[in-house]
């Protein structure tokens, strides 16, 4: 199946966050609103200055030019004739219906000289002008930056009902895996478990909370026992064991246990992914090569935590290169080619035998090759898609 | 100065980090390497079979074909015209240069037909051929993504020297600001102290600390005071108090203890933005309006608590959208024009009076109009840069 079509059918299966939670303001950046938020206060609460300057009555200053200057009495209320001497932010008085700049005006004693009219309302903020009371300030579903912090703060608000971040269950599987926390180098024949780490960090920086298993054999028992010991999370990714072969049972026990929609995508590498839900729970298989991994896990994994967390998408970091050199794509496949990023040069990494570690490390960023090119000429402008 | 100058200016002030700490590789996601990190192991560090199969001798195999298949004996260890069986990630026994997947081969008993040739060193991961002992994994200054701290942990590594974080003092400055914490509606001509929060949270975005000071007022002394207190930070951001006129006391402050570099520049809003140094500190002095503030935040402030943290460039997440009314610019400014993003349709941000709180919490993202430039007619494609 295309890997288009694959993600369609994945992210419509998925439901969005059902449990909420109250969160204090100062600590909601990057937490998404579950509940519409209306201003509990107007801003500004109170006739606001927006100059420094004189508080005035508009219709004593009708006809004022340089030319014309009309004269007005500096005091510390507003009467017919006279002024308030006033900064940015102050109160303006109930009395008066506009704020003169500092600027067109000229000190006389106790009186100043002023050289404009103005229309009334001028530099005055009237309440409400900028937010009502009551007026929605936010929707539903809106992913709080850290200027919507300050202005949720700033409006006396306290605490905010976010989603609940998706708990998000790994499990590694294979008979070959040890524990990362092995120091020692592990005996011939056994590989340390990367890609949990690899994928509980990726599950935190898109909004997830991992929650990393014990490395499980390659026995559908055992397996089948682990999926259904984590189906109280909102999301579960298995990694290894996706291949089609005697001893990838991963893709049997989704489809045991629960509905296996995908089994094979066109996506170089990748291709050994499968997606499905139990219980309408979500499960991606990714499989046990970190750099495949990687990939399956950008493809499907990002946008399905983030469905399951009904956190907003926010669109990959891309930049515009010149490829120093052919890239190819697997044909029918949408492929990921790795790339180098020099001064806007994208070199292709070649990726001799299993290029598992190295690769990773040393790319900067994928070209995104679709299924009906074959691919792309040395010196053809490209999109990079920057890995995160 | 136009902004890009006044960019310059101020980041070619700026040093780099100069702490550095050891860190838990798996608490290092974000981090910047203060050294570079060479393999203290091989990757594989034994002769891996890259396939389930058999392991075999190429020489065996010369020209077996469909039509010509060669017999194999299966065994528990490689000589002449024997083979071993094995799954991906096991050790290839010494002797064998070859692997055979199992599609090539149909078992007969305790043998196997193989129907293809193999060339030498075929499925077999060699020692180090992914990453060699000893050499150079990552260089000084690599910003520590997901899949690089798994890496790392791979190769045994359990902790990492990363550049020390950015320590920002901001400090706000106002007569008429008070405290965030405040719940009570604050009395007329008094306003909540929002930038600092709202700093303080893109401080961290971006990999600094934030240190947050309480309010001062305008008064030179304090300010200056308060200044020098801070004077063990990294860097210092000042918010408020910086046009020009009686009570804008920060760019006289920043003069006397240092180096104004920039007070004044062509950027909109956030013309009275003050740029300097004062011992080698960098001190950005952006308005105290918060729209304008977030504006002058985004355009000096980003790429300063980079370079002081040594934390490289990112680029900002930029989409491409179809203007739905016009927008005009400041002449000779460069002007950032908010806008609301729905369906690749940017809606211009009308910003009526001081748009204060409002104009950030409703607008998407940034349609940054060149000094140049008059404006953007309706219909034309822009960039918006998306408010992080």
């Amino acid at each position: 199946m295309d890997a288009g079509t694959a993600n369609e059918i994945f992210l419509s299966a998925i439901k969005g966050m059902r449990r909420s939670e109250l969160v204090s303001v100062i600590d909601a950046t990057g937490r998404v609103l579950a509940k519409t938020m209306v201003a509990p206060r107007s801003v500004p609460h109170y006739r606001r200055s927006a100059m420094d300057g004189f508080a005035a009555r508009s219709v004593d200053l009708i006809g004022a030019s340089t030319t014309n200057p009309v004269i007005l009495q500096v005091s510390d209320m507003i009467t017919e004739g006279t002024c308030v001497p006033l900064s940015t932010g102050d109160q303006v008085p109930d009395e008066a219906d506009a704020v003169l700049m500092i600027e067109d005006t000229t000190p006389i004693g106790g009186m100043i000289e002023v050289r404009a009219q103005v229309h009334p309302g001028k530099n005055v903020g009237e309440i409400g002008e900028d937010v009502r009371k009551a007026e929605i300030i936010f929707y539903k579903d809106h992913l709080l930056r850290p200027c919507d912090i300050a202005v949720i703060a700033s409006l006396g608000v306290d605490e905010v009902k976010v989603y609940s971040r998706p708990l998000v269950a790994i499990i590694p599987t294979g008979n070959d895996l040890l524990p990362l926390e092995e120091k020692e180098v592990p005996p011939p024949g056994k590989t340390l478990d990367i890609n949990s780490l690899m994928i509980g960090k990726y599950v935190q920086k898109w909004g997830g909370i991992p929650r990393y298993c014990a490395i499980v054999s390659e026995n559908k028992d055992i397996i089948e026992k682990t999926v259904t010991d984590n189906l109280d999370a909102d999301m579960i990714i298995l990694s290894g064991g996706t291949s089609v072969g005697d001893r990838d049972c991963v893709p049997v026990v989704l489809d045991k246990l629960g509905k296996k929609l995908v089994h094979g995508v066109g996506l170089s590498p990748g291709k050994p992914t499968a997606l499905g839900t139990i219980d309408d729970i979500p499960v991606l298989c990714i499989p046990g090569y970190p750099a495949a991994g990687l990939v399956a896990l950008f493809e499907f994994g990002k946008g399905a935590i983030r469905k399951a967390g009904s956190i907003p998408y926010t669109p990959d970091i891309v930049v515009k290169a010149t490829l120093s050199g052919k890239i190819m794509s697997r044909e029918g496949y949408l492929s990921y080619a790795r790339v180098i990023l020099k001064d806007k040069i994208a070199h292709p990494l070649m990726t001799a035998g299993a290029g598992i570690l190295s690769s990773i490390a040393k790319s900067d960023g994928f070209v995104i090759i679709p299924e009906n090119v074959e691919g792309y000429e040395e010196g053809s402008e490209v999109n990079v898609v920057l890995i995160e």
